[in-house]
């Protein structure tokens, strides 16, 4: 598939953004081959994402930096302009389950995500075997109640290491400390065990068992410092019934998690979410 | 189609209650149509409900009465049978909003719900000419902070003349005294416009486009004196997105609620439903 | 809610369509709400579908039609602009099934559809009480082998007379004479009782009993010549298992039918079907 | 968890089934766990499924063999009883892809899914690797029109060496021979890349594509020597849309694929399928 560029724009809503925009891409001959856009009037802001033929332009993202930048502060733009070729940096954190690091590790794999996996951080060693036979270091950081600043300084070490573009709390069991939180905001996506803002915070399942509830479901959000409270990327559920035991319920849990992470995931990879006012814009 | 009768069991979980029912059953040339069992063993109890020819057993529910009374002493069970002949008196509740009231009544009059509608109640006017036109009588009681005591004394005088089996809450939009949701316990069945626990409380709609969610839900559910807390009988979703407003996420969960209730109602009615310690055993 | 403009265009893809079309608005003030484009590689065809803020533009459909029309004969576009105060003139044709017939006066009847129901035409006279009952003209045209032909020539004649611009077969059980296809070609709506393109022609859901499919599903199609083969404007399904009678699919199957129906009809009142080679582009 | 006995019996239907099987097992102390039951009138056929916890059995399944034997022949059963503790003999065949036999792999790992996987055939090389990672065999056995014959007789020696109870065709993108599919009737499970009956055959993905449907499904089915044709275990669809291309349906269709397969291939294994005149019955 030839590559293309990924416009993405957010900006106060008014008049003749789309012309401006659209204008300035057709007067450099630019192809558009997906276009999306949304106006929320409730906060008078607009969001656009262009996807042009990379070889349709005369220029890489750099020039079209200098060439658009007018344009973007005159509408007061927060923008970003991405090349399909230059795959995310992946950082993929996870504890003692395997079902959501298996599922991405295989999509990873069998190239269905642009993605490129840097590395796996884990508070236990369980995966090791696993990760590494992907060709993926696997660093083990224990996490205790005692050690947990020095332990998160190294996690921290390690996303500057690596260059990390995007962390994925792949069912990793422990809260990131707040500054992390804060330096990575819109780039640390988790998987919430639990279809949100129900069964908020730890054993939802079993909360969902004792409830007697009829559909069991899994958020991902990005991590914001608020546990459970980020702009949500994608959810979805799971019929269950009074004849599903509490582990029933966790195995099915298990593959609403993995795939609505591994939907969640591939949203941000594709630059299709714009997080405004701690909500989600995702371009899908 | 020929008639049934459904005896329906809940007891304390032990050797040989299968075998001691249909046994019985047997023994009375008792040809079972369906037949459903569940065991929870997290608190020791079982459930089951047959469904039973009529024209096969040589007697209806008053001899049956008295002829497994023994039985059910023995296993100390709650029980009681059916005739799918009696269909369950039904008074709907409703407030302005016709989507559900207009539902059930076309169910109904279509002769897909096995119920005999023997009144509406409302706190408005505005749905009595869609249900007389079905000729059902509507009952106008208006509720005001200062006459509720009054209103819903005469409320409960309704639920009496019309021997109520049921009462639905049809997006009535008043909560009822903790004294009637006591008595008619298990027979009060409301459509909640959110996926509880999600969003309890009003204005869910408002809620979940704040929160930026993927899906919206509805719950039907047994009332009790703890509002929005009761057992369960039917859950469902739709997925929505940033483009949907809270307009149209009223739109869309409106469908939700009617088909989730209608689901719900038709559980009940065909005696599909055991309650046990605020949960559900639904034999859908 | 304000009133809009829906401008729908298709035309053979190349640079700057959307640049054009935006600067076109833009440079009369014309504030775009809601925006959607699809470029489909495989035949080389752009669609696209702006919603444009009625009070913004500084004249109406007509002189648009005068403005624009030079920049859509450079694109060779097909293409129309429409007020979102002027709606559509819909015919309901029915048989004796009242369950779609139902869900859809009822929707209009609460303003969700934003169209002009003028008549309903049906074979029978089963649903003419329900019909008039909302105040809308009920016409019989019994169809029988012998006075088929005389029976659609009246049927096409009030077609003519009630300026009927969208024809719904809301469980119709009778084929429209190809030439009638041929002339409403794009507005007469059809709603299949099976998950096209299984179980295509009567009785499917016998048909999916006999298999023993585990889904059923209804699908709402553009009415062609060819039958059951038109472009599909929405489909869905829903889970059924082996205690599900044919009778129960046929319940079910109801109630995928309306939804499915009148989220189709939906999505053309409001311009948001283009048809391309038969196959629709929908912007939901 | 404890083991259970899973008894397994169809028969024409009569009174006294029930009490017949819940007596004898009421006899022995045995206690039922999960009881299911299923009459179908329209072929006039009873189907019924016990797991009984087995430490309450005073004996194993060959003794429960003898000592049920004289019901079985009664009622003329179709039935047999098996050991939760004795997992199913699986082969996995693939060719190239990876996603089914990545997921069912990943699944057994975890020992979420209770068989015994003995061997992985494939026609092609490409995933040995990730198989011998799991210390599984891995049998190449490359298939040509001219070794067809020679091919097959050596996957029929590989089945039988094994001593093979069910084989999964995880995307084996070859036809078996009639006599293979004959001789392990009710025990070879395929998954179809479509939503059968449509578009049965090759590329069901490019057909859906040109036909514009709004969903896509998957089906999972008994291998029988009509291709396409067998009994179906289970089924699901996902939502698509114009925009997305045939290399999209591709990739989304991979996922419903895999959770199809790997639900019924479950089901199977735990002895919940039973199969009457081309349909199953699932105690799901």
């Amino acid at each position: 598939m030839e590559h293309t560029y990924r416009l993405v724009i957010s900006c106060p809503d008014r008049v003749g953004i789309v012309a401006k925009v659209s204008s300035f891409l057709a007067n450099y001959n630019g192809w558009i081959v997906e276009a999306s856009h949304h106006a929320d009037p409730s906060v008078g802001w607009f969001f656009m994402r262009y996807e042009i033929r990379g070889s349709s332009l005369p220029f890489g993202p750099d020039a079209f930096h200098i060439a658009f930048e007018p344009i973007a502060k005159e509408f007061e733009m927060n923008w970003n302009i991405r090349d399909s070729r230059d795959p995310k940096r992946v950082i993929l954190m996870c504890s003692k389950e395997s079902h959501c690091v298996a599922d991405l590790l295989h999509r990873w794999h069998s190239k269905e995500l642009n993605a490129n996996m840097v590395a796996v951080i884990s508070n236990h060693e369980d995966l090791r075997r696993m990760v590494e036979w992907h060709d993926i270091p696997y660093h083990h950081i224990p996490v205790s109640r005692e050690n947990k600043e020095e332990a998160f300084s190294r996690v921290e070490e390690l996303f500057t290491e690596y260059q990390a573009d995007v962390i994925v709390l792949a069912r990793y069991m422990q809260i990131l400390p707040g500054s992390l939180c804060e330096q990575y905001s819109g780039r640390i996506i988790n998987i919430h065990h639990s279809f949100l803002p129900s069964f908020a915070g730890a054993k939802p399942y079993h909360q969902a068992h004792q409830r007697g509830v009829k559909l069991i479901g899994a958020t991902c959000h990005y991590v914001t410092q608020d546990l459970d409270e980020g702009p949500i990327l994608e959810q979805d559920v799971i019929r269950v019934s009074h004849s599903d035991t509490t582990d029933d319920l966790v195995r099915l849990g298990k593959d609403v998690e993995k795939s609505v992470l591994a939907k969640g995931l591939r949203y941000h990879l594709e630059d299709r979410v714009i997080v405004h006012q701690n909500k989600t814009v995702v371009f899908g």
